[in-house]
C-alpha cells in the first residue's frame, strides 16, 4: 500500500529533481564542507602566508598570487586576473597620540583612518567633543576653530542588526574630519565603530570634500574614547598631541582574481559570487574578508567535489579593492557590461566567517518571496533569514546605479550571526584565531546549497519540484 | 477615517494586551538588557571572583554565597536556599601521562574523568584502541586483558546539532571505564568530547558498575588522541603512563539558591527558571554553565526592571550538582511535589552562552505548536527555532521519569548557536572572555521575553490577542 502511495507521488510530481533529491544534495554539499572541507585551511593559509593586505600594497600583490595559486590548485576550468587601477595609501611608521590633562600625560590608543593626511610632526590642539556631525554645525567656526574634533557617538546597542547600527555610525568616521575641516579644526578623532568596550582602534574609509581641505583623522579605542571623554570633562585644560605619517603614494596596479565551472546549458549566463581578497592593514582580515574569500572558493570546490554540473557557469571573484574605492566590484561590473555575457544571479558573503543565518536579498518582492520557499530546505542547516535588503559592495556596481549593466539581475549576501562582527572588524584582532572552522565551513556550504538551487531551478519560474 | 478604523479594530479584539503591546513590552526587554544589561557582570563575578566550582568543593560553597549575595544586591522578594547533599570528589595535585615509543618519551594532555579512581603511583601497559563500546566487546578478554583501553570514536562532524554528535559519543566517557575492566584492563583513557583539534583534555561524568570494577580513567585531548593513535600505530612496543591521585571523600551539604517574584494572581502557581551554579573543575564554568546562571538570574532583573508584574509566581533557581549526580533537580523537584505549589512551566539555560536561536520544548505537539505561534514576536530578535525536544537536565526531574510530580507541565529549553559550545565545554577553555557580552545579553532577553508570554497568556489557551 506505502510502495504505491509512493508511485502515485511519483505521478504526480514535476518531471527532474524533487524535493528528496534536492535534501539529499544538500546533504551531500554540507557533508562534504564538515568532513573534507578546505574553507578553514584556505583560510589560514591566506591569513598566516599573506596577511593584512592593503590594495596597492606589496601584501596585496602577494594575495593575488596567493589566489591564483589555490585556485590552480583546486583546479577549476578556467583561472584568470582582470587588472584594476587601485589607490595606494600607506600608514607609514608614526602613528601615537597621549592627551596631556591634570598634570599628566596618557598615551591614547589611536590609527590613522584609511586615506587620512599626515600631520607635520606633532600637532597638539584642544579637544572639541560632539556626538554627531549635526552638532559640530550648531557649535559652528568660533567653538572649532582651531581644536581637534572628537567624534563620540557610539554604536546603538539596541539594533539587533549590528550592521545597521554601524550605518547609523559612520558617518562620523567617512565625513568628519571633511566637516570638521569647514569650522577650521586643525585634525579629528573618531570613536572605533565597536560594540565591545575594548582597546582596539578599529580603522576604515573615509574622504575629504576637496584637496584644499584636508586635515590628519585618526580611531581612538572604545576604551580610549570613554577615558578621553571623562578626562577633557575634567579638565578643560586638556591638551592632545597626535602624529601620523601616513600618506597617499598615488596609484598602483593590481587584480581581480576569477575562477569558473562552465555552464553545460549556458556558458553565457554567468552566476557570480566572491568576496574581496583585500583588506585593511590592521590584524590579518580574517573576518573581513578572508571568510568571504574562503567561504567562495570553497562554495565552487563543493560544487565540483560532490560532482555537480551546472547549467550556467558558475564563476568565483576574488575582488581587489572593496575596502578603500571598489575599483574592483566597479571594473567587473563595467566589463561584464561590455561583455556578451548575461548575468543572472551574484552573490557576495561579506559579512564575516560567523554562523550562517540565511540571506539579504536585493530583488522584487516577488524574487525574494520566491527565494525564501527554498527555506524547508535550508532550516535543517539552522538557515532562516530571507529579507529584501543590499546584498554587497563589490556585486552591487553589475545592479544598481545608473547605468548599471543588470538592473534585473538578483543579487544575494550571505548573512552570518551579526552580533560579534565589530568587535574584530578593520582591527587587529581580526586575526585567523578569531574565526571558528565549523561556523565558516557552514557559511560556505550554505552558500554552495544557494548557488546549486539559484543555477538548477532559476528564480523567474518560481519552481521548486 | 484612519482614526475610525483604528477604532474598530480596537473594538473587535479580545481585551487585554494586544500583539502590538507584546512587540512594544518584548522591546523593551530587549532594550533593558542591551543597553542596562547586568547579565556581563553577573557572569564576569561568578568566573573571576569564585571561578571553577565542582560540587562539594570550597569554590562551590564560595559560589552558593555568591548566589546569595547576587540575588539580594538585585532585590527580589524572596530569597532562600535549599539544602541538598552532594558527592565530593577531587581531582588531587598529580595529573600526567607519557607514551613511550620509537625510543622518545612523548607527555599527553590529560585528564582525569569525574568519579574516576587514582592510579597506585604510575601505571604502564600497552594501549589498545577502539572507536566503540562495542568494538571493546569484540576484542574480548584475550586482546584487552593488562592493557589501557583507549577509546578514539570522535564527535560526528556532520551533526548540525553539535549536542546530538556528543549525545553519539559520550557512552565511551560514561561507560567506557566500566566496560573495559569487565575485559581485565588496567584503565581506561578517552579522546575528548571536542570537535575542534586543539590541547585542550576535556573532564566529565563517569561511572562504575560497582565498588569491585573500577580502574583509572582520564580524557586526553583531540590533538592528543590523534598523536597517541598515530604512535601506537607506528610502534607496536609503544608503553602508555598514567598517573592520577583523584579520589571520592564522600558526601558534603550543599545548597540550590532560589529566588523569586511572587504572583499577582496565583502565587502557588510557578514558573521555575534557572542554570546551574556548580561546574566542573577546569576553567571557569563560564558557558557551562555561568551563562544560564547569568541568564536566569537576569530574566528575573529583566522583568522587575521594565515593571511587569506576574500572575504566577516566577522563580529563579540556581541548582547546585547538575554535573555529577543532579541532585539539586532531584531535591528540588521532591520539595516541589511535596508541596502545595503547582508547578506549570520550567526553563532550563545550560547550553551556552552564544547568540540566542530559540527553544527546545518538552511539551505536546500541540503545546509545542502553541508556543512556535510566538514565533512571530521573537523573529525580530533572531529567534526561530522551536522544536519538540529534551529541556534540561535541572528540571527534569520535576516532569520526566517515574514519580515525577508534574508529568503535564510544560519545559523549555534555551538553545543558543551549538557550533563552538563543545571548544569550551568542562575544559581550561571554558573561561568568561570566551563569552561574548552581546550574545549573553541577547540570551537573557530571549528567556525573559518567553517566561512573560508564558505568565501573560499561558499555552492550554493558545490564545494570542
Amino acid at each position: 500500500m506505502r510502495v504505491i502511495l509512493v508511485l502515485l507521488m511519483g505521478l504526480v510530481a514535476a518531471p527532474g529533481f524533487s524535493q528528496s533529491d534536492d535534501s539529499l544534495f544538500i546533504r551531500k554539499i554540507y557533508d562534504e564542507a564538515l568532513v573534507r572541507g578546505q574553507s578553514y585551511e584556505i583560510l589560514r593559509t591566506l591569513c598566516k602566508d599573506v596577511g593584512a593586505r592593503l590594495s596597492g600594497s606589496p601584501e596585496a600583490e602577494k594575495a593575488v598570487q596567493w589566489g591564483y595559486q589555490t585556485l590552480t590548485e583546486i583546479g577549476f576550468d578556467t583561472i584568470y586576473l582582470q587588472e584594476i587601477e587601485v589607490p595606494k595609501w600607506t600608514r607609514g611608521s608614526i602613528e601615537k597620540a597621549s592627551l596631556n590633562a591634570q598634570g599628566k600625560t596618557i598615551a591614547l590608543d589611536i590609527c590613522a583612518l584609511g586615506g587620512s593626511v599626515a600631520t607635520e610632526g606633532e600637532l597638539t590642539a584642544e579637544v572639541i567633543e560632539v556626538k554627531s556631525l549635526d552638532e559640530l554645525k550648531d557649535l559652528g567656526e568660533e567653538k572649532v576653530k582651531g581644536k581637534i574634533v572628537f567624534y563620540n557617538r557610539p554604536m546603538d546597542p539596541r539594533l539587533i542588526n549590528t550592521f545597521a547600527a554601524y550605518g547609523g555610525c559612520v558617518d562620523q568616521r567617512y565625513a568628519g574630519a571633511g566637516e570638521a575641516v569647514k569650522y577650521g579644526a586643525v585634525a579629528s578623532i573618531c570613536r572605533s565603530m565597536n560594540l565591545t568596550n575594548d582597546d582596539h582602534p578599529h580603522t576604515g574609509s573615509m574622504s575629504y570634500p576637496d584637496e584644499e581641505h584636508r586635515i590628519p583623522t585618526a580611531a581612538v579605542s572604545t576604551n580610549g574614547a570613554e577615558m578621553l571623554s571623562s578626562l577633557i570633562k575634567k579638565d578643560p585644560m586638556a591638551r592632545l598631541t597626535i602624529q601620523l605619517d601616513c600618506q597617499y603614494e598615488g596609484k598602483a596596479r593590481s587584480f581581480n582574481v576569477i575562477a569558473e565551472m562552465r555552464g553545460t546549458e549556458n556558458a553565457k549566463k554567468i552566476i557570480t559570487f566572491g568576496g574581496h581578497l583585500d583588506s585593511w592593514d590592521k590584524g590579518e582580515g580574517a573576518h573581513d574578508d578572508g571568510a568571504g574569500i574562503a567561504h567562495s572558493i570553497e562554495a565552487l570546490r563543493l560544487l565540483k567535489a560532490t560532482g555537480y554540473k551546472p547549467k550556467n557557469t558558475l564563476r568565483v571573484v576574488l575582488f581587489m579593492n572593496e575596502e578603500n574605492g571598489n575599483m574592483g566590484g566597479k571594473t567587473y561590473a563595467r566589463i561584464a557590461g561590455e561583455s556578451d555575457e548575461e548575468h543572472i544571479y551574484a552573490l557576495e558573503s561579506d559579512r564575516g566567517g560567523f554562523s550562517p543565518r540565511g540571506f539579504s536579498i536585493n530583488g522584487t518582492d516577488e524574487e525574494v518571496a520566491t527565494i525564501a520557499e527554498w527555506k524547508t530546505l535550508l532550516e535543517p542547516y539552522g538557515i532562516h533569514f530571507f529579507e529584501k535588503s543590499y546584498a554587497g559592495v563589490d556585486i552591487s556596481p553589475l545592479k544598481n546605479g545608473e547605468g548599471a549593466p543588470f538592473p534585473n539581475m538578483i543579487q544575494l549576501g550571505l548573512v552570518p550571526d551579526p552580533q560579534r562582527y565589530f568587535d574584530f572588524h578593520h582591527s587587529d584582532a581580526d586575526v585567523f584565531e578569531a574565526v571558528n572552522k565549523r561556523e565558516l565551513e557552514l557559511g560556505a556550504a550554505t552558500m554552495a546549497s544557494m548557488i546549486y538551487l539559484l543555477d538548477l531551478y532559476g528564480v523567474a519560474s518560481g519552481q521548486l519540484h
